[in-house]
């Protein structure tokens, strides 16, 4: 019954191929030959403990171009104790939520080990990358073949290749029988329902479910606003209680879906098991380097990294940096806004055709500005976040994305708050958002999805062409599958998707009540912005590594800082509407002051509403509570072993327990080492 | 080596009384029987498995009144047992902290077998209380001998004793010569120095120990609010920047303070056991009732009531009835200055000696009014609370505290702000501000420990005289303490105290730039508070029952909610300053547009602080999370034992799995029942 790691096990020649690995053309035989070892020997000898194979064998080498793609899969049993080792969180057969050990496997639902369903193929992908990732340096100064590719104890060998050029990419393979079920219960067949959102889960993971989760959740929760900002549109109200009580539900609306979305979210990533999945826990990610010492948490050895100077590396650096660039960015907006003045001017004094033409250039010089000041500041952003050397890929991530976030939000919104609060234009306002909007949303979907789509189809003809045309008599189909997806472009992570949803919510809820038609728009967008991006995961772009996350982070933090922001502004722009002062004709002190009072007023209700409802649903609370208590449990039962080690065993009933703290250490290195045993 | 729950030793004559139970007068002997009976007996049996005895023996008994007063004790088994079922947490052999188990208590540090330092007296007392409340009715339908007192399966008897007036009171014993030493190095000698707070937590528990050392903590972060406040005062400054920047320190300094506290806090309740130890597994608080069932979290037998029914009470009872008491107090204030007004105006008409008498009459009749609300709102608060019957104690507390602040706020600040901002009388807001702090901060320490403390004396001598008059020639110290201390006034917990920090917290930064010498006021007082608290803990008062506790609570969140509407109150105050007005003769809309700026920046600040400092310093959340670290490996190798039965052991593996669970469980049961064994 007993699976084996015997050495047969690692240099199976025929194995499902999961994850594709592509060396530069110039690749020295003696690194192939040490990569290769270093993956398939045992855990024991620092390997990976991996599948290994040349997609190409030697006949068909000569045949074919591309000889230097390789493939990796897995042995289910080195699957199993991968998923062990991340903390994989599966559902028992009593339907809780547990994390999986390969000992106690049968407990688990839908274990067979006849089965190869229990874990999805993204997980296995997940797996994979782990185990690749944390293949580390051990004596080696430098990797072979290589001399100016330096090494040090702990280094994360993968990473250097990686940056010395020597592996090109590592990616995970599509499965095309999957995928396309997928689709089809997806977006190919247009129906009003809801995704299936964990088929796409179990397809790439659960960063990107938690996505399109979130997307679809977003829209269903913005057409009440939709709906309610219509008739202020059709039949052109401008009265001042009907703004009144837009924004307020606005408002109140967003803190409302906002913190039910926390609640919907947890629920499914308990479902999912990555709620209870433990962040602490988490391998250092793999740019993380520092000293090889013993994690003080789990007793490992990792690379450690003393925190203040992080700290000091954020407080002293990264955050002075970022506030010059938000400062430098606000300098450019005055530039523009000062050029088109002198155009403006220019054109009146003299109004030639010429100087009409003029009257874009500022707005065109702007927009170019600002696109290249945001991929410089990417770029830059990346490299202080990762010169901060975070551990956790989560906590560089929530970096980088603060960063990035806080910028952005400054060049899009800073000239609207220009035209808002210091010019007071509120036509040009509404006239400047729809136009941001409209086109934004426009360009956005052609540029992402639509125009890499039909490049994809061309290029994908042209290999068709090109392999048929071999006239190889093998078989094709992988081959061609591994060509075609290995010039796919790399999908870069959710962040640019969540910035998309963030900027649309800023448009649709910081100006609501000057523009309430852009609820509307926004929805409308989102229903086929949910097609365009499934049609860009699945067709247009190489299948990602699938990523557990418990929730969507620090956008959940910053979705709901755009809904305080947006309670200011609404208050100010109703303060400053005409039909209000024209309530006022005398005292603008007692309106400011009412308008003041209203805005804290709102802004009170929204931290007691956010108080007021629980984060996780009351079963949640209620599993989680359960399977803390029965760690705590367990723990009483069974403490460390140095402590047993530690007391002299002069009671019987010591004795009895020391015995049984043996019994159990012995059959965990059996179960995980078997193989040893068998050999000797 | 093992101690023994034998028959014997609960019928010990002699042991160390640690809590005293006082029985009505006229209670029938058949019902005292039937509690000794309970109170004796076996666990197994439905006892608390305490050790209980008379104060006096029958010779006494003829001699001395006070027939009625028993001691209760256990012996060291059962506390220790006690100890493991409330999750008592203590410092392993190898400096972690772990919750105690009876099974391993040879790991805990001071642990010894000869030794019975290991639990604070504190710790015990508190055992021994949470056994009796947790003697629970079986088949009983009402207390034996008082048809009236009805009881039903679950329902706790020391409570159905209590509210039928079978039992009196149940308070632990002081234990005088560890009361001497605690004096001693506490208050009795004056010195500049902290207070010894881990004594104090030994002897009182930590839910004092905490209000001490918040109060402490408090006192010293005032300091230089205080310091700079002095000269403001001193040399009459009233220049414009200097109230800013005074302010804007205050602003930012409480919120540092209240976060640094966090912090604090948690390194000294990590010390203590009580960060660690789980509050969703506390058992049910006595006053909660409900359907017998099984708790879905710990599987145990325990009262269940639906949370929505709670919900339901909040929402549609208790805050609807909040409300309509602040509407009701803010319409006693109303008139209170409609009479105040009236007063004047009839003063001012006919001026004559008997008019300016009627002056102070509203004064005097809206504070008695004011005082006559706070304790019908106080019962209201109580009986709303208690119907509400939530589980845990430490929710009701919450749901307490937080009624009954709402309302003290109002009654003690709506005059204060409505002289601010409604009259807008600086002078006045400056008299009422020093009268109000100062006069409330005298009587108060007077009335809570000196008058008490002297009283308390005086009956200390008659009580003396008259033990001493008896001429029993027994020994009468017991004796005398115990009708000494049930004499005493209860504790009612920490809330009055909080409540007077609260409020002075109040009037030192609601509005600090109206009167800077406030904190210095404050801090004054609170050096000699700290003596008179201390005194009339030790002295004044009886002991009170030890509760656990991991931070301060919800007064956490008050004290952050007071210093967020104080930026808004310093805010509206600096712009309503006529040397602020002169700066904008003209515009005042501009001003007002500043001042809002400002305070949003001030408040934005604060948020980004909160949420910049950690709540637990770095070193305390390593330790926690590789405790939750072990937990969760210590739940990967053993699952819960259903998992098991349900599990066929097919294999050679899962055999010896079973084995060795079975051999945990016997274990178990042999360590927890071990006198069951020996009886048979």
């Amino acid at each position: 019954m007993k699976v084996n790691l015997s050495s047969l096990d690692t240099c199976e020649s025929s194995f499902t191929p999961l994850v594709v690995l592509e060396l530069a053309q110039d690749v020295k035989e003696e690194t192939k030959e040490w990569l290769k070892n270093r993956i398939v020997s045992k855990k024991e000898d620092g390997g990976a403990q991996l599948l290994f194979r040349p997609l190409l064998n030697k006949y068909e080498k000569e045949t074919l171009e591309n000889q230097n793609l390789y493939l990796v899969g897995a042995s289910k049993i080195t699957l199993l104790l991968g998923a062990e080792a991340i903390g994989l969180v599966k559902e028992c057969n009593d339907n809780t939520m547990r994390a999986f050990t390969y000992g106690m496997r049968h407990n688990f639902k839908d274990f067979d080990d006849d089965n190869n369903d229990f874990l999805t193929m993204a997980e296995c992908q997940f797996i994979i990358k782990h185990e690749l990732e944390n293949l580390r340096a051990r004596e080696e100064k430098m990797i072979p073949g290589y001399p100016q590719a330096k090494l040090y104890p702990g280094k994360s060998l993968l990473r250097r290749l990686l940056t010395s050029g020597i592996v090109i990419q590592v990616f995970p393979l599509h499965d095309n029988e999957a995928l396309k079920k997928l689709e089809d219960s997806w977006y190919t067949r247009f129906s009003l329902k809801y995704q299936p959102l964990d088929r796409i889960r179990g397809y790439f993971g659960e960063t990107i479910a938690l996505y399109f989760g979130f997307l679809e959740y977003f829209t269903v929760a913005l057409i009440p606003m939709a709906v309610i900002g219509l008739p202020y549109y059709l039949f052109v109200w401008e009265d001042y209680d009907k703004y009144v009580i837009f924004a307020s539900f606005n408002l109140i609306w967003s803190t409302v879906i906002l913190e039910v979305w926390k609640r919907g979210c947890a629920s499914m990533t308990y479902r999912w098991g990555t709620l209870v999945m433990k962040r602490q826990f988490e391998e250092p990610r793999p740019g993380f380097h520092g000293v090889l010492g013993i994690n003080p948490v789990t007793g490992r050895e990792e690379p450690l990294y003393p925190s203040y100077k992080r700290q000091l590396r954020i407080y002293l650096v990264s955050l002075p940096f970022v506030c010059l660039c938000l400062y430098f960015s606000l300098y450019v907006m005055m530039i523009y806004f000062d050029m088109e003045a002198w155009a403006l001017s220019l054109h009146e004094s003299s109004g030639s055709e010429w100087t009409s033409i003029l009257l874009y250039v500022p707005s065109i010089i702007y927009a170019i500005v600002i696109e290249i000041m945001n991929r410089l500041y990417r770029y830059a952003a990346e490299f202080l976040t990762s010169w901060e050397n975070h551990r956790l890929e989560s906590a560089y991530q929530n970096h980088l994305i603060l960063k990035v976030l806080v910028f952005n939000f400054l060049n899009c919104f800073a000239s609207l708050f220009y035209i808002a609060f210091v010019l007071r234009d509120m036509k040009l306002l509404r006239q400047s958002l729809a136009t941001l909007l409209i086109t934004s949303q426009i360009l956005n979907q052609i540029m992402e999805s639509l125009l890499p789509y039909w490049l994809q189809k061309k290029h994908h003809v042209q290999v068709k062409r090109k392999v048929q045309a071999l006239k190889a008599d093998i078989d094709a189909t992988l081959y061609e599958q591994v060509v075609l997806e290995k010039e796919m472009g790399t999908y870069l992570g959710t962040f640019d998707d969540y910035l998309e949803l963030f900027l649309q919510f800023g448009y649709v809820s910081l100006f609501s009540c000057v523009y309430p038609l852009a609820a509307a728009f926004a929805v409308l967008n989102n229903f086929t912005e949910v097609n365009s991006d499934a049609l860009k995961m699945c067709r247009v772009l190489k299948r990602p590594f699938s990523e557990p996350s418990a929730n969507i982070g620090v956008w959940q933090l910053a979705f709901e800082t755009m809904s305080v922001i947006s309670v200011v502004t609404n208050c100010a722009l109703i303060g400053m509407s005409p039909q209000v002062n024209a309530l006022f004709p005398e005292s603008k002190l007692d309106l400011i002051l009412i308008v003041v009072a209203v805005e804290h007023a709102l802004l009170a209700l929204k931290f007691i509403l956010a108080f007021a409802i629980p984060d996780k649903p009351r079963h949640i609370q209620m599993k989680l509570a359960r399977l803390e208590f029965e760690s705590l449990e367990a723990l009483k039962r069974q403490p460390s072993e140095n402590i047993i080690e530690e007391k002299a065993p002069f009671t019987k009933e010591a004795k009895r327990e020391n015995q049984m703290k043996l019994m159990a250490q012995n059959l965990k290195e059996d179960s995980r080492e078997g193989n040893k045993e068998e050999e000797a």
